[in-house]
């Protein structure tokens, strides 16, 4: 384990970025994303993605410097073609997009065709909270996840954010998967030879299991095939799965995850879509009053009694902002592997980062 | 068990309402919000949810001829006062409203203060997905639902529908609770002392049990308090009904579900809120082709092959739309007490029950 400071952090990402031949605001985007993972101790959406990202963009499924064409454009909505733009630029222009609606027509919703993978979903979602609005984000991918009662893989783990803006309070962020699992955390334990807590996978066969060695074809591989897939939490979780397959897929007009493939290319990259939505609280009542009835929810859900079993319920995104301010303060740690590969590509790209600060 | 014709049902709640004093347009809406539950299977919603949606009337909790009150109005969305109108009422008026916004803005939100229980929540999805747009509900009330990890009641089930047009095959249409149970299936269970099928209940000294008669009060009760309450699925559970909560609660400035009480009375009914949205298919893309792809979206999804222990995939909404046709076809089947309680009412309003047709 490493310590590095937000500044050096920030540094060398913007410089890789640059390297890769990012505008000077697209590599801003870049690296205050990935960084903000770091910061909030999604690791899995910071350096540890870093070498796989730029990846993408070498095979040129990921590409700087594509501007976002207009397709359909109302007064509460549009629709976008983001050409396959890198996935945390497409996402920060998207919801951009989507509150400069919400200004005007109180909601703004923005679909987007060919948006990549944005990474760490809560991303836009706190870009829209510090504006004060109420922001949301999905998006769809390639078939991940067999839906309840089948074998087969179907629906893409389908990140669900929401972000909502409150005063004293830590922001309420929600980021979750639609499936059982993410596919990093199948992934790792495969690599670690770690059981799942649940049974919730599922292999070619049909049979459930909580063994990710079973599934995944390769455990070194952060986007390693699986033979089989996550399974959703029940039919509940099918529900919400078909929900964001609904607004990443079928309304924007692009596959849904079930008709993409694993193995995007530089010539066939995914046919996918996300959706942003923002919603202007000012709109609906005074900002402050929002802001306290706001903290008044989260302070009185985290004083619910405890069932047996747990120490307290926990309101979602109060650790992850705990761990924020930690960290701005005191350093960043990354995982040893993560940083190696964060170097590995600094050094690809001549961008210094043993400087010191 | 009684069959009644859907016609018979029709006028039988039509004449209920007069006699309540609904307008014409207002009896018609009642009339086919519960015949529609009725012909769906959701009888829970439908001739058994008669007398309690009466005795809300008669208790003037619930009142006919409450026009809206637009207190925000914006190009996206706006935000009403409901003047705690039956809820069926101002479920079909909001959805007409949302679609209104949408034909202009492409999407159309209305979030609802005093709106009450709009009962079958598929129904305003129904309304939408029949003008080929996407429909989205969701509504809380009082305390019903533990978050997880916590034993005291805070979130009401905080239904969400969804309703997706299709083409051929029947609309998606998904209807749920965020709650593990619906509290008419606790209060059931407790009723016919049945145990539930897994231990999504907490009683009030946190212990997590599967036996409904240890939180029920009063089994008799349709809406019967609970001592504990149903337990969300898990942490992902808790945070669909949070989403529920902001949308329901927060964004329209009325309380969220645990600041209500269980026991509203005519003068202090709750101060519930609700959300609708509507999405204009056509400003995205041609509905057609939207239609053309929602049909093969249902038909992949199950034709996934079953995992062990299932027969197949189910698709949200197929079952209700079968029932339905063959219901309109062969008559819709009424429990006894249901039916009983019907009729007690009519009798109670002097409104003809036992024509023939």
């Amino acid at each position: 384990m490493i310590v590095v400071t937000e500044k050096k952090l920030t540094a060398i990402y913007t410089g890789i970025a640059q390297a890769l031949g990012a505008t000077q605001e697209e590599a801003d985007i870049f690296a205050r994303c990935h960084v903000r993972a770091d910061l909030r101790g999604m690791y899995t959406q910071g350096a540890a993605i870093i070498p796989y990202t730029v990846g993408l963009t070498e095979k040129n499924i990921a590409r700087f410097g594509v501007p976002f064409k207009i397709l359909r454009d109302e007064a509460g909505m549009c629709l976008v073609d983001a050409g396959f733009g890198v996935g945390v630029v497409v996402g920060t222009r998207a919801m951009e997009l989507a509150m400069e609606k919400a200004r005007k027509a109180g909601t703004g919703c923005v679909w987007v065709q060919h948006g990549g993978d944005f990474n760490m979903t809560a991303n836009p979602v706190l870009q829209a909270v510090e504006q004060d609005m109420v922001g949301i984000v999905m998006r769809n991918e390639g078939p991940r996840v067999a839906p309840w009662g089948g074998r087969d893989p179907f629906f893409y783990t389908n990140p669900i954010a929401v972000g909502v803006p409150t005063g004293k309070e830590p922001p309420i962020i929600i980021d979750m998967a639609a499936g059982s699992f993410s596919v990093g955390q199948v992934v790792m334990a495969a690599r670690d030879n770690r059981l799942l807590p649940s049974a919730h996978l599922v292999t070619s066969e049909g049979v459930y299991t909580d063994d990710a060695t079973k599934i995944v074809i390769n455990p070194a591989l952060r986007e390693s095939k699986f033979n089989g897939g996550i399974v959703t939490l029940g039919h509940k979780g099918l529900i919400w799965a078909l929900i964001v397959e609904l607004f990443s897929g079928l309304l924007p007009g692009v596959n849904t995850s079930n008709k993409n493939n694993y193995d995007p290319t530089g010539e066939q990259p995914l046919n996918d879509g996300a959706f942003y939505m923002a919603i202007d609280v000012s709109k609906l009542q005074p900002v402050t009053e929002f802001k306290i009835a706001a903290d008044e929810f989260s302070r009185a859900l985290s004083s619910v009694r405890p069932a047996e079993g747990f120490d307290r319920v926990v309101v979602p995104g109060e650790g992850e902002a705990a761990r924020e301010a930690q960290r701005r303060k005191e350093g960043i740690p990354i995982r040893d592997e993560d940083w190696q590969g964060v170097l590995d590509v600094a050094a690809r790209y001549k961008v210094e980062a043993n400087s010191t600060n």
